[in-house]
């Protein structure tokens, strides 16, 4: 076993949508990859683990998963995805499957804080004390970097379960199985859909979809400045690839804020403050195999 | 001068209705205390800097000032308060004005993040990594600890301007001077004031308003609970001398978060969860303190 073959990081992005892997150093450096649907569990797992398998040795992994997920190291349930509406998937211990096949440092977080964490290492959030990354998409979720770390606490930010005033003419009930009308249940991609009978990408630019979407995003933005006061906000996911939404949520957000946090990141530069990631939709992959190595570090010492 | 008289400390909490200022190390050893109305900045300022000269000498001082305020060492208004309804405040350089009045190392941070870190040191957020305070009053204004950190950012946390969705009974059009409607033009005493045409203290515990805000107060929480998953959320300030609304705001989480969350302190302890500060109404000057203490290590070294 070489030296320069156990410097090889693993990342796996356990998404809702699809699991993606990948070997390798960094955005530059990526030495191979692979994807699967988001299946049964059993399925899933195992031709994620038959994918890395083959792509042996490497030094660490990182896991980032679709949640909520257990991150206390001192609970009964640490390292399962736990109350997830997917079906299969609730009380799975993925993280120790992944021991058990890999006997390797593994790094384990929430999809969004380990996306969070690859913009803040390689992308849009390089160089800043906090930023926080959204991603809307099958669902809403939110993670962030606060002093170089990712956020945890009680358990990890759930952003997409927020509440917000109803847009005036919005009349669809909201479609989080949790919540009806929370954010997600109001502003992804599902709810879009039904909402119009028409998926995103599917919606021409001069539908009123696109307003409401942008206003919607912006109640979120506004309350996470307002919660967190991040140094940058970075929207990802399948949603914001019609990048149309960016004017428009720049443009809500200051009429919601309406001058009251006097920073000229919001008065001046807000194209510099909301976002696409860096990374485009590599943000959690990637941020898998920072996680990754940064486990490989501490491991070290 | 005597080495056990350098080791005393300055605590300022200038709030927007009142400045409280204390001399000593801690809860339990407080050797003055005064406070004064917030009337014009010249007359409050001068008031409170008498009192701290004639308590001279003290090692290091503390500020928890009201905001929005400029938190950014490397910005030219460092130090102000800066785009305050407060009438007069507006661009008050507090910080600078404190320091040629006293050449000593001086802390400086919002009233919110200054009373969560008082209530870290010694009250209801001891042993936490992630703690938020949100203070209920004449306005409504968060802060928080991450990792043993007072939250910053862009600029720092503004809580009370999170939108929520109003109440269905609820007519009342806000009064934020910045917003209308936002969580401060909903629920703050002014605005509990202005809907029912009574002060918090006057409306019996039967009142319907009580439901009413505790149906908002619970909509912010779990905001916070969703962005931030702080480890205890802590709820301060006039409104809250109303206990009773306690339970009503922890019944309202449990309702809204739905079992999605699943902690134990959510689901079987939440009374351990929300809880009033365990300071009292000193969290903003005992933390003050504690800012002072901290200032003076880090000047040693």
């Amino acid at each position: 076993m070489s030296h320069g073959m156990n410097l090889r990081y693993a990342g796996l992005e356990a998404g809702g949508t699809k699991f993606v892997c990948a070997i390798g150093t960094g955005p530059n450096d990526i030495h191979a990859q692979e994807q699967f649907p988001t299946r049964t569990p059993e399925e899933t797992i195992r031709k994620t683990i038959e994918f890395f398998k083959a792509q042996e040795p490497f030094a660490a992994m990182g896991i980032a998963t679709f949640g909520p997920c257990d991150l206390d190291s001192g609970s009964p349930t640490y390292g399962h995805i736990t109350s997830t509406p997917k079906s299969g998937w609730e009380n799975v211990n993925i993280l120790s499957i992944f021991r058990q096949a890999f006997p390797i440092p593994i790094g384990f977080d929430t999809d969004v804080n380990v996306a969070a964490f690859g913009e803040w290492k390689w992308g849009a959030g390089q160089g800043l004390d906090t930023a926080v990354y959204l991603t809307v998409g099958t669902g809403i979720g939110g993670g962030g970097i606060v002093n170089g770390r990712m956020m945890r606490g009680l358990i990890h930010p759930e952003m997409g379960h927020i509440r917000v005033p109803r847009v005036s003419n919005d009349t669809f009930a909201g479609n989080c199985p949790y919540h009806g009308d929370c954010l997600q249940g109001l502003a992804a991609g599902p709810a879009i859909e039904a909402r119009w009978g028409k998926s995103a990408p599917e919606l021409p630019r001069n539908h009123p979809a696109w307003k409401m979407e942008a206003r919607y995003l912006a109640l979120a933005v506004n309350d996470l400045v307002c919660v967190l006061s991040p140094q940058r906000i970075i929207l990802g996911g399948g949603v914001m690839h019609q990048t149309h939404l960016f004017p428009l949520i720049r443009q809500e957000v200051r009429i919601l804020l309406n001058g009251y946090v006097q920073s000229p990141m919001i008065l001046e530069r807000i194209d510099e403050y909301i976002v696409p990631p860096g990374l485009g939709d590599r943000s959690g992959v990637l941020g898998a195999i920072a996680l990754a190595k940064q486990m490989a570090e501490k491991a070290k010492g």
